[in-house]
């Protein structure tokens, strides 16, 4: 990189949309046609092959007004664009991509297709214009790819700005109200459509009084944020509060099911759509840790979410209802309650009320984003509603983007998950309405409730996006994980490690290898054992250890870690049951701890200290062995990642590397703790007679 | 109390000085003979004993111009109150009183004294107008009784207004700024000289950026405040930060050897005094817990008090500098390492090296302000220093004022153990420049180095002050207490109870005494047992258990608890050799497991669970009876008050009712979860068989 290019460089980092790797791209010959509706999606596309072309030294046509290109077209041309109509492939956002006499022909559905084809070709590099082939089909297996941001406009004194964000303020506001220059907006915007992301909720699920205003005064704002969007393929969500009739309206009651609560969120419906003609809708959390909802009135879930659902629906507005309901003043004398138990308990007996438009958006796992937990079961025990399954792209509970821990895998295994119908159709199939494989059911049954996949963001105003930079990997793979389930999330690095440093020497993809493909495990390994899940500080907004942190607390989160044994007992047989909750085969394979996996051991049941796992050691052995070899782990990656300081930039190399310093101290107090917990309660020493305290 | 009176009262309750308490004075002949120094205090004594006397149909003389009262003019009062000379006792804060053919008389050797003596006649009663009796003596055993404020004038995001207050706002300080109506600031001063404090705090220890400010361009301010506190004989202090020269001034450094430095301070002191001619002088918290201090430049202690000292000395200013020097980035990994030891070892090699004015200022035991800790050997290792002992009016380890905690009965602890000369000098002794009793020492001796006692205050804008009503009861306290050491506790509940509800149904004194006089140890019994200390909820602000809330911290309060035992080994022998910092006999008393007492036994010692206590009992089941016994005595005391409904105020029921819902609720959450704790570990069944968790 010049000097030039350095001092005009605006003030953030360009993450996998470097100039230099739209270069393969931007050395041929391109035409696009972007069809007759193209609008400011297919502008954008045009926009982008122009800007690419000038700077890469290759020529733009564009066919406009709008016309197929003739075949001279096409062989005058390497790459070629183009909106259907002809053999345009089913749905907006689809686009198949053939190479045919060394021309390569991107067809897209509509212009998301189209923005998505070029991605797909930029991506490919150098390979998409290799040898030719046939037409390869892409289309988003999730109908929704969303990302939900928990900022709020002011600076809330505990949370901050960004809810569970590690990332510095909110780009979207600052100084108490939407920034005026939403430029930096724009470039995000320009990243999410890059990996097909088509939807983003705009404030916290935790809706403070401030961002309840969004949804009356705010509309201005609102409208200026959806334009910023817009031109990606992106449309815009609000969290509002289910009190809204009240705090905003002054109405006596939110109850669903009164006349005039109705009719102040149908006309607040209208104001909405009246400012943001292409508005996505509302995403609620309700009776959800203080948050307002039905309870208050007797009313349940169903009611709630219809409530807005008939609001909206006029408008073809959709309603992201959350599910994660539960007692959040639980008693820890009592074993009888269990958490996990509890969206499956409050939603399970709703299936079928739900309107067309409303989505019940489900935590991947029972409890709150852990780095391990078993599948949750609501997501196999609604067929009549659609579901999406929401994932935690902030690093709340994993490291918090002072940790490595590239989520890729993680997600994969969840998407892959084959949870219901004997295990054979996975939970990306399940959120996407698709059969499961090998299809079931009959071939002319009406379509199934199809959704998506929702993920909480992780960036923020630092120039890096993300605070650690190899979170801006989290991010990329959770879009394209979103768009293709089936994607092999250690190749995706590979896509990221390419576009973000494009042409680079081979140590980088090679040390990023290193550091990031067992990331998750390696975090896994330091932190809570065996799936037994928090052991965080609640005082440090559950970062770092404290193995009692939530042992006695309200929260519903314990380990029942004594001097005997330790784990969470949620079988039928002894437990809570919650085991019951699961389809086949995993309602029992749960249930016997002879087949429940040991990375889930402590999730389901209560074990002696000594009881051995399938990897042949113990637990309490296998607690002090993970946790000391992740460390070293962390150690020698550090040295890895100080050893690879020729091939970064300078900047990278030093953020990540203060990063890992701190990780590696946090990982010495985790292994520390950890096992100094747990031998002060088992007695038991380790066998390798390193050092407790 | 008639409904007029009710409708007069102001938007604050009396405390012990309702109207009704002057009655027996108030209806006598009184003659008050202020003198020619009378100023601001004598004024008040003369406004008090006007007021007094128009409400209940007394009589005033005031001699003034000033005059010695005649054998006529005595005989012809019942109450005559005058400031000497002729036979004055020594010391402006000192009287005598004597009751002499039927007149009582109050001779004061200064106007402060005979504010003093006046309350001393109101405190009396009728018992003041009884049988005649010689001369009695009063004089203050402390000549500092100061109370710490630790207000904010912003609110701190985290600690609120008032840091560690339970009481509401802060009583200066509104709205970022001082208040414009400093009424009830002067009610305030008034109930504090009613029970002899003389100098106050104005500002937190802990000084952020809005109070640093107080120091320059709040001085007008500050002269509004001292001026609400003089006429009641309290002297106006402020909390600065150590980094002023630097934060206020600009200059590059705050290194006490600095010239620029201690000019910057010297100017300071100079615009303080100009504002405030009597004003008291400096508190400072440095090097403590992230405050600035002098190690940043390399100084020591002696280096950075002196340097404030000699600023404010030609002003005959103080500096109060804290003791509460240790490192909060400690690793509880290294046993070796006590936060116990950090004030002695800090201060202890700097005796002698203290400005004459300047008090060091040493919280009562070596942690901080736990319920239950050994006296601070630091308090007896300084004798060439003037050394004030720190206590805690507000409830921050104590139950935060939503628990019956009255600490009376703990500061007499402390201010009469017998710490020095071989356990024959007290505390109270110490601090205040007596000698131990029997006299020590030459008689002819330099006079030993005085100052007193200082607390934290505990009052805020809450209508009753304190939060929880009978919380005034331990303000009452510490002043009386301050004044005379010796006073019994219980006695000086006597003495509140009277003043606050003069002529109350006896039930009212049997009541509060039922649930007052043992409640700091019934407290004790269900918290943190032994003399551990903490296991109080860090993410609560110390309320409530969390039995490893600082176990694994870097703040050094740990209790090492495993299924073998628990306590600090702070032996010479095998521990930290914290024992070796006490005098005899308290190092070897404390050294020995045999000859340690029950109630400090794990702050002194790591035992096993088994270990038997003097008492009888081991301590595993010492845990499990005391903490189910202190919350069947919590149920008790709560029926106690439910009974005692009709001969309280409304106000006072109700607001302490909640008060001992809330306290049941904790004394349980208490006792379960340090139960439940001790039994995870130890293993050893409850021999009752109560239930654990």
């Amino acid at each position: 990189m010049s000097a030039a290019d350095r001092t005009e460089r605006p003030a953030w980092h360009p993450a996998w949309l470097p100039e230099a790797a739209f270069g393969p791209l931007g050395a041929r010959r391109v035409l696009v046609a972007p069809g007759p509706d193209a609008g400011p999606v297919g502008r954008t596309v045009v926009d982008e092959l122009r800007a690419a072309t000038a700077q890469h030294g290759g020529t733009l046509t564009v066919l406009d007004p709008p016309a197929a290109p003739s075949p001279a077209d096409v062989r005058a041309h390497d790459l070629v664009l183009v909106v259907g109509p002809a053999d345009a492939p089913a749905g907006p956002e689809a686009f198949d991509h053939r190479r045919e006499d060394g021309t390569t022909v991107v067809v897209a559905g509509g212009p998301a297709g189209l923005l998505y084809g070029m991605h797909a070709v930029v991506r490919d590099g150098e390979r998409a214009f290799g040898a030719d082939h046939g037409p390869r089909h892409h289309r988003p297996v999730a109908p929704v790819r969303m990302l939900d941001h928990w900022d709020n406009v002011d600076v809330h004194p505990v949370m901050g700005q960004v809810e569970r964000g590690y990332a510095g303020g909110s780009l979207f506001y600052a100084d108490g109200r939407v920034r005026d220059d939403l430029t930096r907006v724009g470039a995000y915007a320009r990243l999410l459509g890059s990996i097909g992301v088509n939807a983003v909720a705009l404030n916290n699920v935790n809706v403070h009084a401030t961002e309840a205003r969004l949804l009356t005064d705010g509309l201005g704002d609102v409208a200026r944020l959806a334009a910023a969007f817009r031109p990606h393929g992106v449309r815009a969500y609000l969290s509002v509060s289910f009190a809204s009739p009240m705090t905003l309206g002054g109405l006596p009651t939110a109850d669903p099911l009164d006349a005039d609560v109705q009719r102040w969120w149908a006309q607040a419906a209208d104001r909405v759509w009246a400012a943001v003609p292409d508005f996505g809708g509302f995403l609620v959390k309700a009776d959800s840790e203080g948050q307002p909802g039905p309870f208050a009135y007797g009313r349940d879930h169903a009611d709630g979410a219809n409530l807005l659902a008939r609001a909206v629906a006029p408008h073809g507005g959709t309603v992201f209802w959350r599910a994660f309901v539960y007692d959040h003043h639980q008693d820890w004398r009592d074993r009888r309650t269990d958490r996990a138990r509890a969206a499956h308990d409050h939603f399970t007996p709703l299936d079928g009320r739900f309107d067309a438009n409303v989505v019940l958006q489900v935590k991947h796992g029972p409890l709150d984003f852990q780095t391990r937990e078993p599948v949750s079961p609501v997501l196999a025990s609604m067929p009549r509603t659609r579901v999406a399954v929401e994932l935690q792209v902030t690093q709340e509970y994993t490291g918090q983007q002072q940790h490595v821990c590239y989520l890729g895998p993680w997600w994969s295994e969840i998407l892959r998950f084959g949870l219901a119908e004997d295990g054979t159709r996975t939970v990306a199939q399940i959120v996407s309405g698709l059969p499961g494989s090998p299809a079931s059911g009959p071939p002319d049954a009406d379509p199934l409730p199809a959704a998506g996949v929702v993920a909480v963001s992780n960036v923020g105003d630092d120039v890096f996006w993300t605070g650690h930079p190899l979170a801006q990997a989290n991010l990329y793979a959770f879009g394209r994980l979103a768009w293709d389930p089936d994607a092999d999330p250690v190749a995706l690095l590979d896509e990221w490690v390419d576009l973000t440093f494009p042409g680079a020497d081979p140590r980088v993809r090679a040390t990023l290898h290193a550091l990031m493909d067992d990331s998750w495990r390696t975090y896994e390994a330091y932190t809570a054992p065996l799936g037994v899940g928090f052991m965080v500080d609640p005082l440090r907004g559950h970062y770092g250890p404290n193995v009692d942190g939530y042992e006695y607390s309200r929260w519903g989160t314990y380990h029942f870690a004594d001097r005997d044994g330790i784990g969470v007992d949620r079988t039928r047989a002894t437990g809570t049951g919650f085991t019951g909750q699961y389809p086949a085969p995993w309602r029992d394979l749960y249930e016997d701890v002879a087949t429940c996996p040991d990375e889930l051991l402590l999730f389901f049941h209560h074990v002696p200290w000594e009881h051995r796992l399938h990897s042949g050691t113990t637990v309490v052995q296998h607690v002090y062995d993970s946790r000391a070899d992740a460390v070293d782990v962390v150690e020698r990656l550090r040295q890895h990642w100080a050893d690879a300081a020729d091939v970064f930039p300078a900047d990278w190399h030093a953020r990540v590397g203060e990063r890992l310093d701190e990780q590696l101290r946090s990982a010495v107090e985790w292994r520390d703790q950890v096992r100094t917990y747990v031998y002060r309660k088992s007695g038991v020493p380790d066998a390798q007679g390193r050092p407790i305290y």
